[in-house]
């Protein structure tokens, strides 16, 4: 193996200690510490090498972990299909090309371009605020299972007069029907400072998944979704808002819910270390998703939370989340993975979380 | 993600082979590869941030790992509670604050304070001569639940007047009870050069454990131990002691055993290169945790191991362990994880390994 | 821990994008994400000590991945015993010595010296081509196995005029018998610039499995093979042959097959970035393999690819392969671990990839 003088290895950890008004199970309190809540706790490697013209190769392994508790591993969801289970580099592990010309290509799995633009670089929230927000809403809605794909094909272009585009392609790997299993996706990208806004298309085809018997062959079914992100940013204050719509007319499983969403939001650095911010949004059920079960339509989600930065790399947080749940279950707080995501259809639900977020 | 100009791998890797005068689990002579016989196989990564003012930002991740196999995963045990099983980062993943002035902060999965200090820099044997020495009493008692836990909060203080102390909290992250599953504990360290004592006290609330029926719901139970250790160091020679006395009155599972437990052990240094270590101990189980066994109340153990350094990082070893077992099951060398540790009830078994140490 | 000024990361990542005339379990298409078709994706952390004299102390970690999907985790083989299952550094984790003067010694999981000689360090195909050819003979005949063997002693000699061997001791650890299990092997290499040639053996002794009840009783049979490999290199044109014979009369299980192989490869450098190659090989189970199976007792299997170098680190590939399969599953084009290896017995089966490798 050759000298690799660019390899980097990164990562955040968040951390908290949290008290929640029920648990997933039992509505009783449950006091427990709490990862992710900001910012999902990770650690990879990544570099790249100059191949000359402009041109250069790069790699990236990302894996997450729950540092309550040392856990690493965690099933890989890939648009409609069925998980996989104990996937070390679960958030990214791919290969690529890099121009300064005709833009990015890679092969593996990776993060999706809408996800990228429209969550991980956000909707304006307080810089590292993403989990308790808008991933939070897009769990509830399925939309998790896009956050990585595996079997990638993903382009991302240059930037031109103010738009950029990015593009993934999912090979669906089914025998005999090269259809099935497939996803696609984009997203177009306009930034017109302060003002940003994007706009971005999924559809992913089902498959037949043996194992959910009758009510698993989606081989000829898809879901889709659109979402609109807009967000204004002067540096002391930023606005934020998305909405998005899920079509899972099929009821392919894996957690895809009928519904629509909005969500706006804003914050405010009262000092260059102190920023706090609100955000309230709501998530409906279509009519078909609601048949059948005793809970309502919508779903409320109000969260305040603030940081306090000792660096660029490190912050203290406080974030108190409301969740007032229909069918879609959202989290007052992201959960992490140990201990159990506080998610409950049909009731009310809040936490509160003191923690500390560091990045290296 | 930011520029990581402090991130740093270290790790250890600790390989000899062995000969067994039985097995765990058939009284037949076994010749096998042997891991961590002195120091425990890692790899991590750690690092830290200079937040100005005496303060810093710090995290650490770290994962055993089996040489003799390549394997990574572990059970993850934490005090009183079920172990969790396949976690990577089960030796460390955390991060915190520390002051020059007011100590250290951590929060996620670490050491315990009273493992570090009465176990990790140890007994005053030879340095990494911990596994084969005071660890596989340890386990034999239960305290190996305790060497790291999950949902950890732990404070350690400066040196002051010769006095430091360390305390961790433990949530117990039971919904609607936060004292089950707690843990607390804390240790007291004095040193007067070249004494040095430490006290120790941790008490593990249970659980209610369904997998384990009746015999399970341990949520109003506690297991709680002191460790008393000593050490006397004037480089050539050193002299260690250890004292410890584990209460397990309601029978918590998970390897906790009722029992007393001392240590005596010195080392000397014929040449800077070679140091020769005796060590001699017994464990005591309670009249209680013997009722309806065939063993005896009484485990003895003495272990004889020279070191050969062949720098401040490597060095060469040869051990040889004898266990004479009553109901406690002292290994009588530190077995690794794969091929089955050599700890058998009620019989004696004598161990025999050489090899080889590098830390990185 | 101390300083690690040494300690480096390194990696290869090789993701294509392929088709198949049908797939392990169906005839039909197979349109995939294909990873490892020329060299296996990999990441590794390795470093040395110079311990002065001559001498230094050195250690390895290396882990496969499937960037497909993220996974990590697979199987680790060894020899004529069971499949371990979850193992991380599956590819390596051993530490060792190595002198100026009488070469190096190392201890744990590690590759084999034969398959470094004669597989990994290869047969004057494309350098890195080593997967969708050689590597695909001898999975399809359970060589697989020892590509990394556990509890391994390994040494390898300096050169001497021209010769330098290695030889590998495997501890069977099975109480009371320690032959069972055990294996032994090693190679003579000899360089005569521009020509190469190595002959290995390797015996592997059985285990008794009990998991695989009456049929699993192998502690007193064995299964062994000789391998013979040459190549001429001058540069532009490359030429190997390789002739094997793996024994395994006693059906010891785990994918070893009673059977001769032979290979004939070359390739040309068509410009300094260009390079072509050519292989074909065959299979021939023995009458005693056949028996009791339809398929014939010979597989073919032929191979066309083109490198395209970006850098040293860095190339574009093209890969066709075509298996004729008797009884050896020979897969058409090396398959990755996720989504199925395209290796069927007794049909034939074509594979073609476009896809890029990049190491670091």
């Amino acid at each position: 193996q050759s000298a690799a003088s660019n390899v980097r290895m990164y990562g955040v950890l968040d951390v908290g200690v949290s008290t929640f008004s029920r648990s997933a199970t039992v509505d009783k309190r449950l006091t427990k510490m709490n990862t992710d809540t900001n910012s999902s706790s990770i650690w990879g490697i990544t570099g790249s090498e100059d191949l000359g013209g402009g041109l250069a190769a790069q790699f990236g392994l990302e894996a997450g972990l729950d540092p309550k508790s040392g856990g690493a591993t965690g099933g890989a969801a890939t648009g409609a299909q069925t998980p996989i289970a104990n996937v070390l580099w679960r958030r990214g592990s791919w290969v690529g090309l890099k121009s300064n010309s005709w833009g990015s290509l890679r092969l593996g799995r990776d993060y999706t371009t809408h996800i990228l633009a429209q969550l991980v670089n956000g909707t304006g929230m307080p810089d590292v605020a993403i989990n308790s927000s808008t991933a939070n809403l897009m769990v509830a809605q399925g939309i998790g299972n896009d956050f990585w794909n595996s079997n990638m094909i993903r382009y991302t272009s240059p930037s031109f007069a103010g738009f950029d585009v990015g593009v993934q392609y999912i090979l669906g790997e089914q025998p005999g029907d090269s259809s099935a299993g497939r996803g696609i996706g984009g997203v177009v990208n306009y930034t017109y400072a302060p003002f940003k806004v994007a706009l971005s298309y999924t559809k992913n085809n089902g498959v037949n998944d043996p194992t959910l018997g009758a009510l698993g062959n989606h081989a000829n079914d898809d879901v889709h979704y659109w979402i609109l992100t807009g967000s204004y940013d002067v540096g002391k204050y930023r606005l934020a808002f998305l909405y998005d719509k899920v079509s899972n007319k099929n009821k392919i499983p894996y957690g895809w819910l009928d519904s629509k969403a909005w969500l706006i939001g804003g914050n405010y650095a009262f000092t260059p270390e102190l920023r706090v911010g609100l955000q309230y949004s709501e998530i409906n059920a279509s009519d078909d998703a609601v048949a059948g079960t005793p809970y309502k339509k919508k779903s409320k989600y109000a969260v305040i939370t603030a940081h306090y930065s000792l660096s660029k790399r490190t912050y203290l947080f406080s974030t108190f989340g409301h969740a007032d749940n229909g069918i879609a279950p959202i989290q007052p707080l992201w959960g992490g993975s140990q201990g159990g995501q506080q998610a409950v259809k049909g009731d009310s639900i809040n936490g509160f979380v003191v923690g500390m977020v560091h990045r290296f």
